[in-house]
């Protein structure tokens, strides 16, 4: 952030008093800008043994396989938020069902949030930011083209609890990602 | 918002194209700016059979009994959050435990996370924004005096788990307050 939001003065950054973290600052307003993390909300979308999966027509990760999710807007629950992006990117009929995984994301700073869902009816209309949607079996999963950790991480909790029935919530964090190893 | 944080121009409000939701969109230099929910990370920190709370030294709900909580910074986790805000706020030694409640709050456009929490060493040294910190035992809770439903709705799930020994993570919703009634 370069110019205040209220105002339109340049900003200073600066450690306002009785704070303990750097800040933008407006000097000529006294407006102080946070910044705080983002909301990630999406769905885990079942139909059948089938787990429903979009392929991503925006960056980052065009063109990889995602469960349906994005910003959480100002005003809605995360399962409203849940719900809205799973119409928006898939325009499939579910019933959302309990929040799943809950994943700290700092490197990102972002929190993402999964709901279970039920697919009510398998019709699908992918939206502008959806490339294509279509139902995984387990087995055929694209494990080496998912788009995201959190991704990867709440699909393979799934797979594992189907195995017991037991669905409880999960939380854990995503660590930063290790530097890319080059070919020698 | 009134300017452009990137550029300084002033804001028009619109839907941008291939979006869903009004924003605050720069025709000058071209820059969208979204808002988005905001994270309050906090504590439940208990010593022996007692409840740590503080007495709020700021707004809102000045002079009301809260968990210690505050703000999700950038670059942290939920429980670095969390620990953060305990420390700041009560000056004590805790070890934190798993995250207990995740808390919609639409009407608040935040998302709440409460984390269990063992004190170590029972001595307190409130920060500025504390009043006063002490701990309660359960039949102490100042019920009618607590910051907010969050804070409420928590200390009702601890206690409840408390008589069964088990503390699985809880998520739910707090409703649009009622309006405040008149006397007639
Ligand atoms: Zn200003
Ligand atoms: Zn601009």
């Amino acid at each position: 952030e370069k110019f205040c939001s209220q105002c339109g003065t340049e900003l200073t950054r600066m450690v306002p008093p009785g704070d303990t973290h750097e800040r933008d600052v407006c000097e000529s307003c006294g407006a102080v800008h946070y910044q705080n993390p983002r909301n990630v909300v999406g769905a885990l979308p079942v139909w059948e043994d089938k787990i429903l999966l979009c392929r991503r027509a925006i960056e980052p990760r065009y063109n990889t396989w995602t469960l349906p999710a994005g910003f959480m807007e100002l005003g809605e629950t995360t399962g409203q938020g849940a719900h809205r992006e799973t119409i928006e990117e898939a325009g499939v009929n579910i019933e959302l069902g309990p929040l799943y995984t809950v994943i700290d994301v700092p490197h990102a700073e972002q929190v993402h949030f999964f709901y279970l869902a039920k697919v009510l009816d398998p019709a699908l209309a992918p939206g502008e930011e959806t490339l294509e949607a279509r139902y995984f079996r387990p087995d055929e999963i694209p494990w080496e083209e998912l788009s995201f950790r959190t991704v990867i991480t709440t699909l393979e909790h799934y797979l594992h609890d189907r195995e017991t029935g037991s669905f409880p919530m999960h939380h854990y964090g995503i660590p930063i990602p290790p530097p890319k190893r080059r070919p020698a």
